[in-house]
């Protein structure tokens, strides 16, 4: 079929089927490739040379830029972070909190939640992608994007600075994956207004529990 | 070896190597076996006939009693509940939460955690295991021992009747199962002093977010 069967048998010895492509196009490939074993055959079974031959790519240049399955992983999912710019603002705490609520749920009910899923059950099973994702949570994940939410709020002079730093700032989407992991996703909506309404909203302008430190 | 070779393949033929068991007896080491073989192969290769093997008895006897491997194996973790006789009754809200946290959190540091972590994985692809696991938590997992400690802090004037029947009286099992699905288990002290004072008693003694209903 191919008019040149010689160049196209070079192409698939190398992985290649395409041009040759640059450091981020081909970056961008092999974390897409890395999402789509994931959805389809999960974290136990996924290898880097399955993840290069999904790219068209060779396993060097997977190892070239991860050193492990679980490195690579957890940056695929950060594909699936909420865009900094994308992060609402309303000009209000409650409306932003369920539309970001909103925004999470949405994501869960996409493949990414179900890959989130299955990963959290292989952490027990895998301490370095158990530490990668702890360390992606903490700077990157719901913190990163309630914080932003919740320092808006405080120039506004809807609560107090104090709470940003404590553990109240996150039960929004603390409690959010809590219903994601034990009912499904979409989280429908008056379970999203229940946990801001009921818990979030009377819990951040609750008082200090001890002398705030500043 | 055997002095009756004959009787001795009788017995293996219908899978009893003992004297026959009598009804509870044979439930419990089917039980046992489930939560055995959930703990070593997991939930997607468990099968009912694995389950009557280890229990040295018949599939038919497993079928008889549990007409799914979903219903079975919800059942077999029913076992790692917390006994309502083991309930902690320090006289106050406040260390009754602290150690009944603790005691979800040696729980969820034995083999029962790993079990679990694995079949909220697998609520993800199995819809009849998914509403019997949601089943349970409502009726008989974290909110029945939660709001039995709840009532007593209403009798002794602790905290308002209302609370109880809100979104607010599981936020403190909620945010662990959290912190052991994200860090592990056990977990510490610290994590659950924070969860218990700077969150669910601030939480539980803030006003209603809308008029009680009664």
């Amino acid at each position: 079929m191919s008019p040149n069967v010689e160049q196209s048998a070079e192409r698939a010895a190398d992985h290649r089927k395409g041009p040759r492509r640059r450091g981020g196009e081909l970056e961008s490939a092999i974390l897409a490739a890395t999402l789509a074993e994931l959805a389809e055959v999960g974290y136990p079974a996924l290898t880097m040379e399955r993840v290069a031959a999904r790219a068209r790519t060779g396993k060097a240049a997977v190892y070239r830029r991860w050193s492990s399955r679980a490195e690579l992983v957890v940056d695929a999912c950060k594909l699936g972070g909420v865009p900094h710019d994308t992060l609402p603002d309303t000009g209000a705490l409650r409306t932003d909190v369920i539309a970001l609520l909103g925004q999470l749920s949405t994501k869960m009910a996409s493949p990414l939640g179900g890959i989130l899923r299955g990963l959290l059950a292989e952490m027990a099973r895998d301490p370095e992608l158990a530490g990668l994702i702890r360390e992606h949570i903490h700077t990157a994940g719901g913190p990163a994007t309630i914080h932003a939410i919740l320092e808006r709020a405080v120039e506004r002079g809807e609560i107090e600075p104090w709470v940003i730093a404590t553990r109240r700032a996150t039960v929004a989407t603390d409690l959010l994956r809590n219903q994601f992991l034990l009912f499904g996703a979409p989280v429908d909506d008056e379970a999203i207004t229940e946990i801001v309404d009921d818990v979030y909203l009377p819990l951040i302008l609750a008082p200090a529990p001890h002398p705030p430190s500043t």
